[in-house]
């Protein structure tokens, strides 16, 4: 089990290690919410107490359903689109995933992947969480019977796909609330990947960080738009009804649709206030519907203006994303990136979007449609990159993600 | 002063802002020490009083020294390397920095800028700081003396330096514990700069996020290595002596030197732990010398093992990194970069090394030399950027930096 060095390394490591458990250990928080400073409180400590690093919070790799999707979104998320190499059988599959399924359950639990070169880099877990999700070929692969909506989305006007930055026949995704975390769980991923597979995209987002805001402010994007106000929330059977598959091996699993979506901020920065307001059907200042006075209210569409018109516009983002059909719903997860800009531009960001559903031609493709057809955010946006994952169910102590599909 | 649209925010924003003024403000916190747990208790909340935000802290932008130097690091940073306009002359100059001490006084302060479009993006400063630095060729259009040092470093054997990455005229250094303050300042920053300057590149790095580990826990690089052990204490006499220059316009200021270390984690793999910590001369676990047990143990070069070998090799960083003269001192900023790889790399990963000193060629340039010379890590690692600026001073309120140059 031990790598050569082990024995050094956990001698060596043990003051690094008390520290951070004196420090207040948050072990299994799952919910951002505490991080322990009653703990703190409770310390003997006769002068400042700083706050305690919350680092060391976990959240449990280990489930009927994989981390990472119900989980309250962490700040850093590092999204890899990986090829099978060619030779890559349904045997050898089932390694990779026993593989990749072990280095998870160690590394969100705050110790090193087997073999881990840095294992200084993996004690704060900062609530890691690592899902895997798989592309038609991985079913194909694995010559299992693939979810009738696991293919490419339909091309959509607005679409200005790179090929380099779509489609793949695994993604994993790694979040936590450290950037190094982050970086260090990817890296030993990627290392332990390497042998069955390629990488064909990598995609890096952030939102705000660990405790900038209050647990369950919703994200703004790049636009300054409160984004995500209308989602599941997880723990409730509204959300277990749109997240959860109940579908052969994909039952406890579900599907994933990450989208790159390019937002250009110098032409968003030559409209007005009111323009933005409009064309989102929400106030700015609060995420407000225009019709209400705060967040969660509920919009009125019938509301119309002295002169009759509506106030939320047709052609406004939250119209247009509001279906008739309560099926149509999704859960979105998505992080906002902000790459270094190249040429004349003076940025090159935007979203990862990020949504889980038990069924995407259901649930998701009918709302990208309506979205694609009017919505008026899409003089401002472009999709430059697009992929449909089926993730598979968590798996037990001992099992391992994909096991209901190769096993 | 206000833009068009000010007054509507203002009322509109008000129930987001009385939730962050609620929730325990931490205004003025200088240092990452406090985070405010004790206010959140004080409140009358008879259920769970979730953690207080520190997204509030702020650090003051006016003062003798500009901020982001003595500065805690903050978690984020993006370095911004402008070219100015052929058009831009002295006056100009003076303009542009009057334009961008206003944006950094205000977004550091948790204010939007004036005119900023997003500014509901501007309400969580987590300490954000704005430091600029002036290339030769600034200092030249503002008909000023420019001091000796204040030109490319002497090339180096180990140097494959890209001129993308490299020298620049103005260099703004934006940094914060949240990644979406970070991306809102630059953004802001960047706009305003855009009739005055070109972007020569952008270069974005990470620490720890803050409250991952207690503060004053020295970092570590993405080769695991406690990186920075050796450093002057901000407050310190000894930090003041090595950082600030006594000399005409620069009295109050500095240089910085950046680096772009690109760290070769594929080949470093190859190597064992034993290997990797004669390299450095420090255990791994902890960063003691290999002669001591903790971190701050001062090295001894004299030990020698049963064999008569020294205990720190001739060729390791760390006694490489110490010279003989106590004057060849800096004070290392450095940030850790990870950026998506291209084409069959696993990681395009490394350093962005930033040191500041009173002095380039007196403090930092025989030491680099040192190090290029012998140093045993340069196996795995190559700089490929590399610039030099000098620091203004700070500035009071009402005015702005670089006035001791411009007016």
């Amino acid at each position: 089990m031990a790598s050569p060095d082990r024995s050094t390394r956990t001698g060596r490591a043990g003051s690094t290690r008390r520290q951070f458990l004196l420090g207040g250990a948050v072990a299994g928080v799952g919910a951002a919410a505490a991080i322990g400073a009653d703990k703190a409180l409770r310390q003997p400590d006769p002068v400042v107490t700083p706050a305690p690093p919350h680092g060391t919070g976990t959240v449990p790799f280990h489930g009927v359903h994989q981390a990472g999707i119900a989980t309250p979104a962490q700040a850093h998320a590092t999204f890899l689109g990986l090829d099978l190499r060619d030779d890559v059988d349904r045997d050898a599959l089932r390694r990779l995933m026993r593989i990749v399924s072990d280095d998870a359950a160690r590394l969100t639990r705050g110790e090193p992947a087997l073999a881990d070169s840095e294992p200084e880099l993996a004690v704060s877990p900062a609530r890691l969480t690592v899902t895997f999700a798989f592309g038609p070929r991985f079913v194909a692969r694995a010559s299992g019977v693939a979810p009738g909506w696991l293919r490419p989305l339909p091309e959509f006007t607005i679409d200005r796909l790179l090929p380099e930055l779509s489609d793949g026949d695994l993604l994993v995704q790694v979040a936590a609330d450290d950037p190094l975390t982050v970086a260090h769980a990817t890296r030993m991923l990627l290392k332990d990947t390497r042998s069955f597979t390629t990488v064909r995209w990598v995609q890096q987002g952030f939102r705000r960080a660990y405790g900038t805001e209050r647990p369950g402010t919703t994200m703004r994007n790049l636009f300054g738009q409160v984004d995500g106000t209308v989602n599941p929330e997880p723990g409730t059977t509204d959300f277990d009804q749109v997240v959860w598959s109940t579908d052969g091996w994909l039952a406890g699993g579900t599907s994933v649709v990450l989208r790159r979506i390019a937002m250009h901020l110098d032409t968003w920065d030559e409209l007005d206030r009111s323009g933005r307001e409009q064309s989102v059907g929400r106030y700015l200042s609060n995420g407000a519907p225009l019709t209400g006075s705060r967040e969660h209210d509920e919009p009125d569409f019938e509301a119309t203006t002295s002169l009759g018109f509506p106030v939320i516009a047709e052609f406004s983002h939250v119209r247009r994303a509001r279906g008739d059909d309560p099926t149509q719903r999704i859960f979105r997860r998505a992080y906002s990136y902000d790459d270094a800009p190249t040429g004349a531009e003076v940025s090159d960001s935007g979203l990862i979007f990020v949504s889980f559903q038990a069924d995407v031609d259901r649930q998701f493709t009918p709302l990208q449609q309506r979205l694609a057809d009017l919505d008026l955010l899409n003089e401002w946006t472009t999709p430059v990159g697009s992929s449909v994952f089926a993730v598979p169910p968590g798996c037990a102590e001992g099992g391992f993600v994909g096991e209901t599909l190769l096993t």
